[in-house]
């Protein structure tokens, strides 16, 4: 209960100081006139993009809340739409202060170098990262306050803090692809008729389909990336909730003696989050005086700072409140485990298997692929190690609630890690309006590097994006199970030599890859329309070329926008119907199964496809920058890696994306299904 | 016991059959001088290569033996070494008939037309087919013959034939691996140069790496199958004997009632592949009469009888000997399996699919290799079903045993399939012949068309490996379970949500990426050699472009020859010990999940690289046709398609293929650990 309320109020608190944040933003200088105006058409692309989103989303997610409240009550449905309200809610006001913050990042650049400009970057990303925390806490804190006594004495009343969940999940669900789709196809087939046909640099005023690209980075990396991480950390804590609430007296004792009681677990969670909002503010308020070290140390000092913050405050919380050490192992497991899984992706997308890969680049775009793929398969091994040896460890001090609980620690800090990875794509979108408005080679070479750091920090955070998506998925994952004997008054075995397993492992990786392959066909279909479009404005739009006459540039974010709403529909159908279909048809065994299945291959898919795809485009940069011996941009070498990287597009920011989502979304369906599949 | 005589009378009878054809082969003409020339080079090579790689794995094998004597007795280890020897005596003959046979396909097609050529290919082909049929069946005729006495009453007694199982596992490894490694080494490294830098066409005998290449086919694509097929055949006998030693008689008397005796489900495995190899030789000898409905419906023809003739005398056979309905309807599943799953690779490898990346070309090779991928993630969608609908129908029959006859039903024709499979390259070989030895166009179109229906057949192979691996593996897979609770003497519960087994089926998962990861890195860096080679011999050899100079060909077989050798190696060390790290750490149950992951990883990823590799192989053989309107050979859409076709190289012939073996060999390796790990 006290948690619940003290959730609520630091909730607001992290929403104020985002607002804080904001008019420090929007006070700032925007540059000159043509700087604003650009920035303003990729402020109105983006916004329109998303309020049409919300829009279908909304009907889609009114049909589930009158499905929910039949079936499973009035309260579960509210709670549901409260999810998607709040994730809606975090991408909306996240996204809307990135579109504010980009042009003032160029600006900032031409006025005050480097230091400032990274500033406005980083508290542009902040008022996301802020926003996701925030309305986390706001909401979980509103429903635990009203359920938490209730959580103490009856299992059951767990389920409405399920429909939170699935809410946040819903909406996830179509930023990530839709906005996954909308970005790569403004990308891909930008670069196809520009980079490639008509031989024009990137992000050049004369591409039709330039601005589009650029309303891409902000509902795809910005809005989508925020609606995954929101997705995972309601999750995390959903989970850690059920298991608590679920565990039998005997499972309570076997694991934590007498020590701790079940409130104190139910609590937990939320006090984590609690904890992690406070260190987060520390990390983004600090950046202030870290900023003196230079873009990359400070954005690490920040991060640092506020996990060291983190991890120390549990410690001394757990011990004023009588938890016992193991549970704090637990905790640490799952930190470490998402800072060693972002490092695993930073290594893959930018050490030596980059190197290998600018090399096969020589010998033409077939060994450049070969090689990207074979280092995509490559780079799954690690974070699985990690993800391995964090369940171990985690199960070892607590059991099934340690997995959960060991989630909650890796997502605790989100608020500076979503801060962290928001601020890349608005320095990428500050470099597009520099390239755009013509400015002098002094401030691209400052939004340059910010673009290449936040570069980094992308690879970084999707690593933790699919570290944290796995963990949550394993915990939604042991919470079914609890759920579904809670239901059935019984154990279930779930034996994996049981042939309903079996086909439910199965059936659960076959529907990740046919998500997959949906949404790879999605961004091919879509990229083919924008390359139709910008084609015909170059043939058809006299003086383009020369640059005396403006594209169309509305066009294309409408090209963008429309293939987006319509190819996210059959992914997200897909991922909604299956665990019912299976569900129903084979029971909840295999289901479980299912569920299995799912995380197995969504994890490596999404590691294989975000890595290959890092890799790709930092090979790519590299021969750019000159790195490869012989070759330079423009060149045979240059020509086969700009084909690895257009490959690796819908890999990493498209399909690679969806499949944490995906992982998720199944888990929490499948925990609403429970009562009617038992 | 009388089984076990018949299947060695039979088996015997089979390779006598195939003595025949052998001497019916090698009466043929060779052609002119310089035909038989090219073909002595390739034999010449493809032997030298084979014998090599015997001998390396020859001395794996010792080790192997002398460890298995020690801790599992000398039986063991004898069966070991049999199913070895077994194996590698199919490969050796079967590929050097292969090898008879290549020209004098050539020769027939100038003699004789397409009628007769295609029977000499066919004829050639059925050598190995009736070599995978034959010595599996003696040899595990052999086993059964010492064994069924005590198996019927002692199951301990089972571990031997596991032996047999294993070595068959450990020469398909190998087989399957150099040889993919050897093939497209030489395939990609020729084509990179000769195809893309010099402008030559394939085959051409100026490329020093053209006799490497139709070596390749044989060592890669008819040694290598077959070695995969006979492991499949083998392995899925040894689950079911595995079983139906094992089952308790409270099993027994669930599934069967008191109809069904343990001698009887001992005897099925055996009498089915009997029964499977009489049907083959039907179909085999029925060519002779088929033939004259046209090379592709005349394959059809002789598969399909070989088929018909197996279900009907499967069906009296039981009838007359009092078997139950049901265990029948587990054979028709898993023979029907098999069939539509060859049908649906051969869908995605030729139809809408193909198309769909022929029109992609034309943008180019991102659009082409990202439409690739997205066809072959789809790709896995069909067969999965197929396998998730055989296990229900087999299992709903006559439980675990049902699964493992499946299996066996799948692949108890596998002499007449094998014979399909492998005279595919024997056809590919004559053409490459044809077009070395400058024959005239008349014949080239012949061996074209006949290359054109390898392809076909090829894809549907490479679907029905996969499919029989997939039911092969998850027999076997719960032989194990069945074993380590016979070992425990309790049951062994392995719930998917205990954390040993979710950490097993990671890292099963992580060990079947890795492997992949690392074959397409040797291929990749094999074929580096390879270009540097041939393009040292094109500026340092005069004349040879003009065609006055004749290049060093031997040598780039050597090249692969080494390379092969060498690459196959890290991957198969990771195989063997994966399954004893994990087995021996985190115990039998860990290992279990293990299997698990495998089984789901390694079979989707066998799809994916098998028909995205297949579909680009198609689609760049469609615009060379013309099918692409506006695109011509030489052409942009032609070059995209080109290089999609490469990455597909190494996807479809070197990891794809090494995917089935990994699964069955965890599978194996995990079986023999029992003893230890319990």
């Amino acid at each position: 209960m006290i948690v619940g309320i003290l959730s609520l109020v630091l909730g607001l608190g992290g929403l104020v100081f985002a607002m804080r944040l904001y008019k420090g933003i929007v006070r700032r200088p925007t540059g000159d006139e043509l700087m604003t105006s650009i920035a303003a058409e990729i402020q109105l692309g983006a916004m329109t993009y998303l309020r049409a989103q919300y829009v279908k989303i909304g009907m889609f997610a009114l049909v589930v809340a009158i499905l929910l409240s039949v079936q499973h009550g009035f309260d579960t449905s509210l709670a549901f739409l409260l999810g998607a309200l709040a994730s809606a809610a975090a991408g909306l006001v996240g996204m809307y202060a990135a579109t504010k913050a980009n042009v003032r990042v160029t600006a900032a650049a031409r006025e005050h170098g480097a230091g400032e400009a990274l500033l406005v970057g980083f508290d542009g990303g902040a008022v996301m990262g802020l926003a996701v925390a925030s309305f986390g806490l706001i909401g979980l804190g509103l429903l635990y306050s009203g359920l938490s006594s209730k959580l103490a004495v009856d299992p059951h009343s767990v389920s409405v803090i399920w429909g939170f969940s699935m809410g946040a999940s819903s909406i996830a669900l179509f930023a990530r692809v839709g906005g996954g789709i909308f970005t790569k196809a403004a990308d891909v087939g930008s670069d196809l008729v520009g980079k490639v046909e008509a031989g024009i640099p990137e992000d050049d005023p004369r591409n039709p389909g330039v601005i589009a690209d650029n309303v891409g980075d902000n509902v795809g990396d910005i809005a989508g990336m925020g609606a995954d991480i929101f997705e995972s950390y309601v999750g995390a804590m959903v989970a850690a909730i059920t298991l608590a609430a679920t565990l039998t007296a005997a499972e309570l004792t076997q694991y934590f003696g007498g020590d701790i009681s079940r409130s104190m677990l139910l609590a937990l969670p939320l006090t984590l989050a609690l904890i992690g909002l406070l260190s987060s503010l520390v990390g983004i308020h600090g950046m202030n005086v870290f900023k003196k070290h230079g873009p990359e140390r400070a954005l690490a000092i920040s991060e640092t700072s506020a996990a060291a913050v983190f991890l120390l405050l549990t410690l001394l919380t757990m011990l004023v409140f009588g938890y016992s050490w193991s549970l704090f192992f637990a905790i640490l497991a799952g930190n470490l485990a998402g800072v060693a899984i972002g490092r695993a992706a930073w290594y893959y997308t930018s050490s030596k298997p980059v190197t290998r890969i600018t090399l096969a680049s020589k010998t033409g775009p077939a060994t450049n692929i070969i090689t990207g793929l074979a280092v995509g398969l490559e780079s799954c091994a690690l974070p699985m190690l990690i993800i391995v040896l964090t369940i171990f460890i985690a199960h070892q001090t607590a059991g099934q609630y340690g997995i959960a609980i060991a989630a909650v620690g890796m997502l605790a800090t989100a608020g500076v890690t979503m801060t962290i990875d928001a601020s890349g794509p608005i320095s990428d979108n500050a470099g597009g309006i520099a390239e755009m408005s013509h400015q002098p080679p002094e401030v691209r070479a400052i939004t340059d590097e910010l673009d290449a750091i936040g570069n980094t920090t992308a690879a970084t955070g999707k690593g933790f994006a699919i570290g944290s998506a796995a963990l949550t998925a394993l915990a939604l994952f042991v919470s079914y199970k609890q759920a579904v004997e809670l239901a059935m008054g019984k154990p279930m075995a779930m034996d994996i030599t049981e042939p309903r397993v079996i086909v439910g492992v199965l059936l659960g990786g076959m529907v990740i890859l046919l998500a997959a392959a949906m949404t790879m066909s999605s961004v091919g279909r879509a990229a083919m329309e924008m390359v139709t479009e910008i084609r015909r404005q170059f043939r058809e739009i006299p003086g383009l070329l020369q640059g005396t006459a403006k594209p169309d540039t509305a066009r294309c974010v409408t090209i963008s926008t429309d293939a987006a709403l319509r190819e996210m529909i059959p992914p997200g159908v897909l991922a909604v119907l299956s665990p019912v279909i299976v569900g129903f048809f084979f029971g909840p065994v295999a289901l479980g199964g299912m569920l299995l299945g799912a995380l197995l291959t969504g994890m490596t898919m999404a590691l294989l496809m975000s890595n290959a795809g890092g890799a790709w485009d930092n090979a790519k940069k590299a021969i750019e920058a000159g790195k490869l011996e012989g070759s330079r941009k423009g060149g045979d070498a240059h020509a086969a890696a700009v084909i690895g990287d257009t490959v690796g597009d819908p890999f990493k920011d498209t399909s690679g994306p969806a499949m944490n989502i995906l992982v998720k979304l199944l888990s929490i369906v499948s925990l609403i299904l429970v009562p009617f599949i038992t």
